[in-house]
């Protein structure tokens, strides 16, 4: 590409991206003047480097989304073909590698499936599944769980649950409720199972005061993410199913970041024994190596639109680039067990990794997850379950930092959620610098419990 | 690509890529079982075709995006170079190729813009708007167009005026105004200047009674697009810069449709004298290539979020993929002077043709645009100027894909909308078969007025 800007000739392309960043680009989430992004320049499987050549082990995914890796050549290798032939075209085509990703999607899908309506990210994907099922039931409703995320737009803000639905509210028709969280009940449970339970009766009591012939849709992330990787303790997901069908409710299940292998199976709700009706994803989909996202619609919901005119669009629904991404990384899962080697890493790696370190650091008051989806939650007293303040948490993303592993901090969280290709020893490796940081910030005397 | 499907073998890929179209795609705004999908496989310039090599002259652009035509080699090149280094980085990074995409952007954007939210396409890019200008003024309420479209997701669609809108009234804070539109005057106005002064009027009542301090934003596209390229008379823009002036408005000017080239200028309102405050964009800004959109915004409303968080984002704002084709879409009409094209072609030969047409068919009621966003409006009665019904407009549209034109065809008119880089010979081509095919439709006698 040109260089464009005649000072940029002068300085390095890092410090050109930091002056370009600060200069003209508006960043999600955050107050402008208080940036201080890292200026990344490539990437290949569980590691990015930067402009200087120095390289982090990737244990965010990004936002959690890269789960085929950096740079795998099969997927940019499709994208590069699709590029040469036809980037783009209008959604009402035909389009032979739309076709194939539609297909593609549908052979992970539960029985029932068979229709994809691509979007082009997560969020645009809720507003949709949202429209599909306030037109089939007639009704208005969207219920969902105050520790959730589901996007930015309309819609899908106010279906959030966290801080960022709270500025954003000029939706009408949404109601929350608590969800499971054992180690922080809302519900004064004493077991996962009492915890479900009681999140039903919950869940059932708000239904029945909201009026049940006014719910539209049950909406909820299979496992909530960023809300700390919350999964749903026995029994819940499949309550939940039971009490949407006791009212003819449309229950949508958010796999935007659960999905395509996260948690060790393809969806996060095989896991649990339910089958929802309408499933949102992207991220996963396609690693979002181009912009992606979709509805997986059951044919009960798909045949509402059979005669009726489906209103919702997008310009780039089906996008051929997007599609050829979606294409590659799901084959290239399938040929080189993506998933599989996620639950592996999960069940023989993560998962006793991160009991040996909760085992040995006070502050880690609980660790939970499944596949390479997994949340430390951080804590100043073991017994109050008092949230590490944020000047800790800063203090131990920066020894991540410091230390080349690129985390996911969230509140008092870690969230290890690296790709899904990521090596037991590559998984080691960043276990190890968390330990390390935990102890040089929690414990710097020296003393573990 | 691997194919997939067994049968495939036995089929040529166009009857491949319908049978998977019909069989797992969902399309957006149509009743899904009575669809007839064009199978389209590749294009170059103004032309794209089937599998089997039969080709059409894109008088749509697809959904009036293709600026830059099918396939530009530059931007191709510059996707799969960016697909080779990193293609996709989370927003809160620092990112080369996104700083410089946000760069070209603000290269023409009026003084006073220095920044850009970007998004993934014109849906969010409005959502995003709506929400500055909602925080910026603390207020609540946006006034748009009722002949508009701004995009299918919770406040784009409710913002939206045309019957997209209807199905999907769950946002609260909208209020509808009707803008100028002489032809079809809801003003019982006799001259341009009177309906934009008409128009005005009824948008300052209209804000009067609804309390201007409760109004954030007047939302408009510069050229109401799909609604019928409404270009605006003159005054009106300026009038509407006023009237959010007097009271502390937000404008926000929609250019997803209108801007990058497609009016003759980079974007529509240069040609209006008015700069608005936030300026929302998708398409042309990468003809598609890669999915993307954004906000350009004004220093005063950015401003608002230097020390305060900005309450919006998605996982792929600023997309490295979509960002590098930008950088390579803007330089390559900076350097084919493609808007100089678009201009010049529209002024010499669509504008002087379609006014020809109009002259010889009295079916046409009005012809109206500038650069290569023009509308042919249609009417069975010219006194009434009573659209012509939809199964005669479904015959143009037939004749014109059968004489191998890609139509845009919108109600009772034939939107002629193709890429910026025509040729005078192709424009002249194009305004040549629906000079055919409206004889063969409307005059089949060989008559003509
Ligand atoms: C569960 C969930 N749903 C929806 C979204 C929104 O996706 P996008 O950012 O692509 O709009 C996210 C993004 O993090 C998510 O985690
Ligand atoms: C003026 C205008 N605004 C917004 C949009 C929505 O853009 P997208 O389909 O990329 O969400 C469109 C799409 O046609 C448009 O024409």
């Amino acid at each position: 590409m040109p260089i464009t800007d005649p000072s940029a000739a002068l300085e390095g392309d890092g410090a050109t991206a930091l002056r370009l960043d600060r200069a003209h680009v508006f960043h999600s989430w955050s107050a402008q003047a208080h940036l201080a992004p890292l200026a990344l320049a490539g990437g290949s499987g569980c590691h990015v480097w930067d402009h200087d050549g120095r390289t982090w082990l990737d244990l965010s995914s990004q936002l959690v989304n890269v789960n085929i890796g950096h740079q795998h050549p099969r997927v940019v290798a499709a994208i590069q073909e699709q590029a040469a032939v036809l980037a783009t075209i209008a959604p009402a085509t035909a389009n032979l590698t739309r076709g194939r990703a539609a297909q593609a999607v549908v052979r992970h899908a539960p029985p029932g499936f068979s229709k994809v309506f691509f979007t082009n990210g997560g969020a645009d994907a809720n507003e949709n599944a949202i429209r599909m099922a306030r037109l089939h039931t007639g009704r208005d409703k969207v219920v969902s769980h105050y520790r959730s995320y589901h996007g930015n737009t309309g819609a899908a803000v106010v279906a959030t649950g966290d801080w960022r639905r709270v500025p954003n509210e000029y939706a009408r028709g949404h109601v929350h409720v608590f969800g499971p969280y054992a180690y922080r009940s809302e519900f004064w449970s004493t077991s996962p199972e009492q915890e479900s339970e009681r999140a039903l009766q919950h869940l059932a009591h708000v239904i029945a005061a909201e009026g049940p012939d006014s719910v539209a849709a049950i909406l909820l992330e299979s496992v909530p993410g960023t809300a700390g990787v919350l999964v749903p303790p026995p029994g819940y997901l499949a309550g939940v199913r039971e009490i949407a069908d006791r009212y003819g409710i449309v229950l949508i299940l958010d796999e935007v970041m659960a999905g395509f292998g996260r948690t060790g199976t393809w969806f996060a709700f095989e896991q649990h024994g339910v089958v929802p009706d309408l499933v949102t994803f992207a991220k996963g989909v396609n690693s979002g190596y181009v912009p992606a996202g979709g509805v997986l619609i059951s044919d009960a919901v798909a045949a509402t639109f059979d005669d009726r005119v489906f209103p919702g669009g997008l310009t780039y629904s089906g996008h051929p680039l997007a599609m050829a991404a979606v294409v590659a990384t799901i084959e290239a899962m399938e040929d080189e067990l993506v998933v599989e080697n996620a639950a592996a890493v999960g069940r023989t790696v993560i998962g006793p990794g991160l009991a040996d370190l909760a085992a040995r650091h006070a502050a880690v008051g609980e660790v939970r997850g499944t596949g390479v989806f997994w949340a430390v939650e951080l804590v100043s007293d073991p017994v109050t379950r008092a949230p590490l303040p944020p000047a800790t948490m800063a203090a131990i993303k920066a020894g991540l930092l410091a230390r080349d592993v690129l985390p996911f901090v969230q509140d008092n969280r870690v969230h290890v959620v690296p790709p899904c290709i990521i090596s037991p020893d590559e998984a080691r490796e960043g276990l190890a610098v968390l330990d390390a940081v935990l102890t040089a910030v929690l414990e710097p005397s020296g003393s573990t419990t």
